[in-house]
């Protein structure tokens, strides 16, 4: 009898176990694959190796020059990059694996599944045994979304077509790369394989990249990405993908775009199937589980963190969820707020955000304004980006000045940005920064700039 | 007749301008060189436009290897480094020259000196030309502080002894450098003429290099550049300085350094000779101005900001006491605090900093402890430092659990302390850290385990 199954070893999964661990709680997770989930193994940190070896490269490759450093025969070896990326992984899944230890959590690698209640809970089926648990966790994440595209499964097993696992261990960088989807797993990826040298095309069915960032910083994101020979297709629907071909509707014209290899990357769907949910009658909406802000199921007992319940499908987001799960289930007052979950898009320059934008401001109707400040007002940025765009945007409520929302194009804006979620948690309004004392040269600093503006 | 006369227009001084002229105050500044002071001419903007160079050539110089980056030669063009930093430099100049045409300040380029007291204020000489005005702000700043060592003015005469403003200037790389003091200038030049293929030796006085900074990462620097070929002489007082030599004396011997280039780094003071200080009274204390904490010097309608009062000599001090005194000028409350203000050192990996160490805590009878966490906790740490060493350290109070402090080691923590800042500014404590999301993977998330350790 265990206090807490977590199905899924993921972000939001380890994560619980490594809270329910320490309070001391007797936790058992069951992980099909590998610690770490998605994030780890074939996610985030995988594509954050990638794409540092792209900026090193990017630099050795011409790019330097702009700062007086010039080479002769740069070379990316895509092997090793790869290879150092496993190492990375491996040593990261084994810090995880070290934690579960300290906080006493068992491990179970097998698929799990729920076969029912129990007077005192639920049992939950792994490799052929049975476990008793009073709390349930469901950290199940999620998987790549591949949509009936004729030709898109068939591709998939053939092995032309890639999603974001597969493409992270390709052994050679492809001459040409078709990117269906450009949202943030699309963009990064064809970042690095730009950088590495393939030709990119993005076929997009929206008429922008990036999701829902900031429209502005999308255009600029594109016209930086397009100076460096990516070519975009926007509005464009793919309605088939052959071998080396994906084709697609534009304007009603059929449209195609040859390449190597292609990349599905249109979005990503909860993993809700064959894990025995309808045993205990846990609730679903489009595919994915419902949860409250503390991330409880319909089921008293049953909770769900993560991709699993496809609130915000990010990693930090998992963290922060599987935290709230755990104390709510200790009794403790903790809640979800997701108005101030940064987002980060990892291409080069980074893109990163949290709060409202303008348009989702406006949507809430709420009467908001914008602040605008180039990136190039810093000292820092000026010098470490010739020529280098870069914007910093606030949204700010008109009459009370309160700052709803942080938008940025700009390296490092990835670690900059969770002092504007900082902002955001302590309901700062613009008045605020002023008493704020950012370091000299930074570009953070322009934030600063907002009060001024 | 001004409402505000500025004497000296470098970060504090600009800064103010910008303010009391957006405040419709009648303004001027005088400045005996160029608009940006030290920080933008001579100091941060230049030296960060360097190291920015440095750190690319370091990649494409071998360090790229470790990524999958090989090249079959590098070349660092310093004369190219010098000439990109003065461009970046005049743009920034010409952005400050812009914004105080935009807030109406007139400007004046001449050495200013106050003669007196008037009816309604105080008159200021520049140029031959005298000059009226109710307020005074002196932000004269500081200079390179050069002790009576013998032989060392003769240096400086001669041209082998530079300091941070000949030393920005230099048309070659030195084959051999000394540096004198092993502080943050000393540190960021030894830094980039050690990436740019010079023989770095530094003596310093004291038994640690990096002056205040916690002792653990003082020598975890110490150590890292000491594998990177620089060689350090601790405990060591300078007592003669010859052409191409620096001789001194530790544990009571006399040793000595022979090098090319020496550079003066041994600390700065600020500059209030020959202003005109005591044609009003204005005190001072060992060579700076006195003042309070909302700039107010002993003389009233007299301010003074930035270096000359030599409180904390940063530029974002400067920044925010020109506000402070500005803000004071025109009745509204508001005054310094100088706890929540982080410092940076610019090397690679950085070093960055805000409020307590356990050492100065202790000092000041704080029942404090230490929390710590290596960098490599972070996924994006290790995807992007190889065998990096990093480290992230929290000061905190034993009984109410409030961050006191925040130390670290490791890129880009330049951009990261400013969160921790705002944590200090907002008087968090640690459990508060819980309900801040950090993006993943970012380094900056490392701070978040400090609520686990």
């Amino acid at each position: 009898m265990y206090d807490l199954i977590v199905l899924g070893g993921g972000p939001a999964g380890y994560r619980a176990a490594e809270r329910a661990g320490a309070e001391g709680m007797k936790t058992l997770v069951i992980e099909k694959r590998a610690l770490g989930g998605v994030c780890l193994n074939e996610g985030c940190i995988p594509s954050k190796t990638l794409l540092n070896s792209a900026k090193i490269y990017d630099y050795a490759n011409g790019y330097g020059e702009k700062y007086g450093v010039s080479t002769t025969g740069a070379k990316l070896d895509h092997a090793f990059v790869v290879n150092r990326k496993n190492k990375v992984v491996k040593t990261l899944v084994g810090g995880i694996g070290a934690a579960m230890k300290k906080y006493k959590v068992e491990v179970v690698y097998a698929e799990g599944k729920i076969s029912g209640r129990t007077a005192n809970g639920f049992s939950v089926e792994a490799d052929g045994k049975a476990y008793e648990t009073a709390k349930l966790l469901i950290a199940t994440g999620s998987e790549a979304l591949v949509p009936p595209i004729p030709g898109l499964r068939e591709g998939l097993a053939a092995g032309h077509v890639l999603t974001n696992r597969e493409i992270l261990d390709l052994d050679h960088v492809p001459e040409s790369l078709c990117v269906i989807g450009g949202g943030v797993i699309g963009l990064e990826m064809a970042s690095y394989f730009c950088s590495a040298g393939s030709h990119i095309e993005i076929v997009e069915m929206m008429d922008k990249i990036a999701g829902p960032t900031d429209r502005e910083i999308s255009a600029m994101l594109q016209k930086h990405y397009e100076k460096k020979g990516i070519v975009f297709r926007l509005g464009a629907k793919v309605v088939e993908v052959k071998p080396g071909e994906v084709i697609y509707e534009k304007d009603g014209k059929r449209e195609s775009v040859k390449a190597e290899k292609i990349l599905c990357s249109i979005g990503r769907r909860a993993v809700t199937a064959n894990i025995g949910l309808e045993s205990i009658g846990v609730a679903c909406e489009r595919g994915a589980i419902l949860t409250d802000d503390q991330m409880k199921t319909n089921v008293p007992g049953v909770f769900a963190a993560g991709d699993v319940n496809a609130r915000i499908m990010l990693a930090h987001t998992a963290y922060r969820e599987a935290e709230v799960a755990i104390n709510t289930m200790l009794g403790r007052k903790d809640s979800m707020n997701y108005n101030e979950i940064p987002s980060v898009i990892y291409t080069n320059p980074e893109v990163a955000s949290v709060g409202e934008t303008l348009d989702s401001a406006k949507k809430k109707g709420i009467d908001a304004e914008e602040r605008k400040i180039p990136m190039a007002y810093s000292g820092r940025f000026l010098a470490e980006n010739e020529g280098g765009e870069g914007v910093c945007k606030a949204v700010v409520d008109k009459k009370s000045h309160k700052l709803l929302g942080v938008h940025m194009m700009g390296n490092p804006c990835s670690e900059i940005i969770v002092s504007a979620a900082l902002m955001l948690n302590r309901e700062l309004r613009l008045a605020d920064l002023e008493r704020l004392v950012f370091p000299h040269p930074t570009v953070g600093e322009v934030m600063r700039e907002f009060i001024f503006d």
